[in-house]
């Protein structure tokens, strides 16, 4: 199943399985009886009903997780917004195929298979200030890249990204979707200057007064200031929700992918849990936009999927405590009074 | 080696060995070169530089990681302070044996080794509104216990506890050591309800009151107000220090003892990170005090070492990426203009 059209694409968006509630309750069922004080494993309890509801099985598993990474290229780079040449964004591809990069080392921790798609590298998208950053055919393809990379044997999904000038495009796409200026979500991405950041917002405010008319619709909102590796870890996380895997969310990035599908469908991220509140400083305000409660704020800002691997630790720990755990009846321990 | 007076407890605790500046700058010198931006790992990076310093070793290892778990009995349950009868920390002693535990679930996660040592069960300390909770040699007993128990061969440390009674006893030592009265510090621990922590709070001005002679020496304080297994602990973080093993540091109770070091020494706790923050409300005030930065908050409140045990995945992800990615020339990365 890909996705056919743009109507295709919100259909998708609208017509959306829900969580399965007697995987979650069974769950908190056995929770109640494992050898610890109710609670007492706080947010690894919630995540343990979460993900079996998510998974529409009890017990919730954590035996083959994903880890896909997407990689695109951005005309906006000519406006000099990053501090890296955009040819690094093939280097680094090149990197994670070798498993050299940050990424590989987490994936591998944590027991992920890991998996690197590269969107058409030498065809860079539009400057987003003076058109389309996608084509619709374009776009419907990122998207499907996205959906097909997903396998359908994953049990938990982290989507990341590599773009030079991503994080300028990531603070478009929430100006648009939440309102603000660029000067509102501009950060300083991989390490640009204050100027460099004052750089970005007028870029940012240009792209916004030059699309003004599709900011209502989220759908093209993606398309027409977005990315190809956004697109498709938008595709990516559409097709995790049809194929009952939950997803966690990386950095600003990722999120301000995501963002469109929540601005377009607010149950739309319903199955995914924010891995991380990164150092980029729109995240924190994006996070809350999205009503998500991060688990890590360590203060990286990397992308690639980082901090969502890193995360991806503490879902295989609600996993294996739930899994694991003896009931008080099993150890001969008595309950509370 | 061992502890053997309260005379060469407080030498061991003054003659301490510091990090290696050496293995640290070693670490910084390698990551400027890791094909990311700089910085960009966060936490993960001053981790990496952290540890070796501590393990007096480049590059830092994550090779024999140890948990390892004490238990005691309080006398002051007779107060009932407590939601869990007594009986029941010998019960979860033969669950951790069994492999039934929270944190045997979480050290097998990380790969690390696991231990528990149960303390005199059937001798549980005095209650601590009437006398002193250890004698001198039961103390010392304890300490040496905690000190023997670290392996020479492990490379990053865990110490937990268990034992009904003592998120009591360890808002009495954060109330003697940091100051404030019992209504200060107590909590809700297992989870007893507020009139519960309003006793507890009475019980701990009582203790207070009752050893006001001796609050200003700490090694006193984790004497008379303590408990086996917080002597223990704090045998087992200063042995580590001697033996240049970081330590990971787990909620409230590990903190108190470690809290008993730190007051005496503010320097004996540089070798120690904070896991987690728990949700027991004293933990955040006294990290406070530590001067430490949880690396988690997931509202957890078990004990058992389980929080830190957490953060150990936390503190892999700092070595597997430092020793694993590869450098800009290796990868053929350009770096930042």
């Amino acid at each position: 199943m890909t996705i056919a059209s743009l109507n295709d694409f919100k259909e998708k968006l609208t017509d959306l399985p829900g969580a399965n509630t007697d995987a979650a309750g069974a769950v908190a069922k056995r929770d109640a009886t494992l050898t610890k004080p109710a609670g007492s494993l706080g947010r690894l309890e919630e995540l343990a009903v979460w993900i079996a509801g998510w998974q529409r099985q009890h017990p919730p598993c954590f035996d083959t997780p994903q880890v896909t990474v997407f990689a695109g290229n951005h005309g906006v780079c000519r406006r000099g917004v990053s501090a890296f040449p955009p040819e690094v964004t093939t280097q680094m591809v090149a990197n994670f195929e070798a498993g050299g990069a940050a990424i590989n080392q987490l994936a591998t921790q944590v027991g992920a298979r890991f998996s690197v798609h590269p969107l058409d590298l030498d065809r860079p998208t539009a400057d987003v200030t003076e058109a389309a950053a996608l084509t619709e055919n374009d776009y419907l393809t990122a998207l499907n890249t996205g959906w097909m990379a997903v396998d359908d044997a994953s049990d938990i999904l982290v989507v990341g990204e590599m773009g030079i000038g991503n994080t300028t495009i990531a603070a478009l796409l929430c100006a648009a979707l939440f309102g603000g200026k660029g000067e509102d979500w501009a950060g300083p991405g991989t390490g640009v200057s204050p100027d460099g950041v004052s750089h970005k917002a007028v870029v940012i405010n240009q792209a916004l007064e030059k699309h003004a008319s599709i900011l209502a619709d989220p759908v093209l909102v993606l398309q027409h200031l977005g990315g190809r590796e956004l697109a498709a870890m938008a595709g990516a996380i559409l097709a995790a929700r049809h194929k009952n895997i939950p997803v966690v969310l990386d950095g600003f990035v990722t999120c301000a992918a995501a963002a469109a599908l929540h601005k377009f469908n607010i149950a739309a991220l319903d199955h995914c849990v924010a891995g991380h509140v990164s150092a980029e400083p729109g995240h924190v305000r994006l996070l809350q936009h999205l009503g998500k409660e991060p688990l890590l704020n360590l203060k990286m800002r990397l992308g690639e999927g980082s901090g969502a691997a890193l995360a991806l630790n503490i879902l295989k720990a609600a996993v294996v405590t739930h899994t694991g755990m003896a009931s008080f009846a099993e150890a001969g321990v008595s309950e509370s009074e």
